[in-house]
C-alpha cells in the first residue's frame, strides 16, 4: 500500500469519526436538557474522570495513554459546551442565575 | 431515557472512538514509514487542510463546524506526532547511537 492508499483509509475512518462525534453530541445535548429539568449542574468532574479512566482501560494502542487522554479531553470539552448550550437554550436567564448563586 | 441511559450510550460511542482513533493512528504510522523511505517531510499542510475541509463537508451537526475543526485539529496533531515517531524510529539505532556518542 502506498501513501495515497493509507490516506484513503484515513478518509473512511474520518467519515465514521464525524458520525460518531455528532452522535455523542446528540447524547450530550439530551443530558443537558435533563440536567436542566432536574436542576443539576452541567459540569460533572467525577463523570469526566470516569470517562477518561474508562477509555484508558480500553486503549490497546498504538496511541499512548497520554495522547488518548488529550484527545478525549477535547471531546469532553466540546460535549460539555453543547450540554451547556442545550441547558441554557431551554432557559437562559434562570440557568445563569442559578450558577451565580450556588 | 434518563441521564444514566444517555451516559451508557456515550460509553458505547467512546469504545468505538478509541478503536477508530487507534486505527487512524496505525495508518499514520504506516504513512510515517513510507515518508521516511521516500525522504518526504512528515508535515504536509496541504493534506491537513484537505482533511479539515473534507470533514467540514461531511458534517451534519449538531456539532458546529468550528467545534468539529477543533476536534480534528487535535486528531491531526496526534496523528502527525505518531507519524513523526514512526519516521524517526525507523532510523532508531543510528539516531540513538548519535545521541550516546556525541
Amino acid at each position: 500500500m502506498d501513501i495515497e492508499d493509507w490516506r484513503r483509509m484515513i478518509d473512511e475512518i474520518d467519515a465514521q469519526l464525524v458520525e460518531l462525534l455528532n452522535r455523542r453530541s446528540r447524547c450530550a445535548i439530551e443530558i443537558g436538557k435533563l440536567k436542566r429539568a432536574q436542576n443539576l449542574p452541567v459540569y460533572s468532574p467525577e463523570r469526566e474522570r470516569e470517562v477518561l479512566e474508562r477509555v484508558r482501560r480500553l486503549n490497546r494502542g498504538p496511541l499512548d495513554d497520554e495522547a488518548l487522554r488529550r484527545l478525549f479531553e477535547r471531546i469532553i470539552d466540546e460535549s460539555r459546551r453543547l450540554e451547556r448550550l442545550a441547558a441554557e437554550r431551554a432557559d437562559g436567564f434562570s440557568e445563569r442565575a442559578r450558577e451565580e448563586r450556588p
